[in-house]
């Protein structure tokens, strides 16, 4: 057995009652407020997984970040509030000192061979080898778990304020050091991409996720099969308004196979 | 004043409590089996819309359907998890008999005037009044409700198998007979695309929407100017796999402005 990983440490929980968990910030995952949201929706869905109750693999989650989480312990309470015949549906609560810093819901669902087709290609880009491997702006932890090749759209190489008419970005991403991938990892990768408003302004304006959604359009063997494999991802905002912007993304296997799409609302201030 | 239209009748809720509210699901708006979605997603925001503690206007609806719906009456508890400065987070519950039969999260925020900007555009499209307005498949009640105008992808002309390329529809939609839009109807417009498995696959697949999230990048002084114009709706897959498909999808005004991206993750049978 491999050695646990800080992405493993970072999402450890200890089951504390039927249907609550308690867990600790990972400093490795340190963003410049508070820890990387990716890792905060992980651990959500890790409360899931680890339920006893669970019934199926993750289908769908969303996540809210209604408060900036602090560095230090913190308790999760995954509700079932429903469990059909090959479905079930979660309600999910992040606490720290007795105030909900995350509310969240999640789909798990028993899968079944069907009928199946892709309408969301991946792009072509250079492989992984190809495209240079960057580090973050701003030093921050998280982003030194992560090996990032963006094939396009990179962090801004000028904070020049110049506007540009896309946001959009492609990078090669895994986790660093390379983990065999699972539904938590792949939780935190959606969130893998920096905001958009930097990409399309080249200005650090402050911004942060507001809610988060993941639709998994994979399982455990496929995941499994896949190792630890570089993924391809994608996102681009559609609109910015009065404070909040979304944006849209995929993730697809290094072998082309959608696994991801996402979505996400994010709040920012100018 | 004008006489309360079938939607009015339809999002009417009474307070029962603090976080309660007593409602009843409208016959106007049948599906095949239940409600159409998007009034259940229109009654569940607008809890949180007659709330007395609401801070603001929803930016972000997600909501999951849990259960089929029952003919019949419902409660809903619309709980503020987290109210801040700007943003208040929502959790949201609907019972039948005692079950949660929807779960759901929201946020509304008091937004202000920020720099802003569009990355997806409207289609091309012909002017409302060129385009054909056409009636259901399935003669299914809520149908009725809306004018539905497809300038792509309508409903099968023939449910014959063939198999297309793409699930994108393009239609222009507004409530019959038209109503000013607000919020709970902008909800329920967001659900307005048929089951984009049915527009690939030109074939009947039994499909649900499983969670469906709303990111609405409007306000209420714009929905009110807006009156009772049309909106367009564009909406297509993204990948279709063991019993999961997704679409993702837009609302603009009839002036061009993006008003809301939303996204799904449907249930189909084979």
């Amino acid at each position: 057995m491999e050695s646990p990983t800080l992405f493993d440490q970072a999402v450890a929980l200890t089951q504390a009652s039927d249907d609550g968990f308690a867990g600790h910030t990972s400093a490795a995952y340190g963003n410049m407020v508070g820890p990387f949201g990716g890792v905060t929706a992980a651990q959500a869905i890790q409360a899931v997984l680890l339920h006893p109750k669970r019934l199926g693999d993750p289908a769908a989650l969303t996540v809210n970040f209604c408060a900036a989480v602090a560095d230090g312990p913190f308790s999760i309470t995954a509700r079932p509030a429903r469990t059909n015949r090959s479905t079930q549906h979660w309600v999910i609560d992040m606490q720290q000192d007795g105030e909900t810093v995350l509310t969240a819901t999640a789909v798990t669902a028993v899968r079944r061979e069907t009928w199946g087709a892709t309408e969301c290609n991946p792009p072509v880009v250079p492989a992984p080898a190809d495209v240079n491997r960057v580090d973050g702006p701003f030093g921050v932890e998280w982003i030194n778990r992560y090996e990032l090749r963006f094939a396009e759209g990179g962090f801004p190489a000028q904070w020049d304020g110049a506007e540009h008419e896309s946001s959009r970005t492609q990078l090669w991403v895994r986790d660093n050091p390379p983990r065999p991938l699972d539904f938590a990892s792949l939780t935190a990768m959606s969130d893998i991409f920096y905001p958009r408003i930097w990409r399309r302004r080249a200005t650090p304006v402050a911004a942060g996720t507001v809610t988060l959604s993941i639709y998994f359009h994979t399982d455990s063997d496929q995941l499994e099969s896949m190792g630890s494999d570089y993924l391809l991802g994608q996102a681009q905002a559609q609109a910015y308004r009065n404070g909040y912007f979304d944006h849209s993304g995929q993730l697809w296997s290094e072998t082309g196979d959608l696994l991801v799409t996402t979505h996400q609302m994010v709040y920012y201030k100018q």
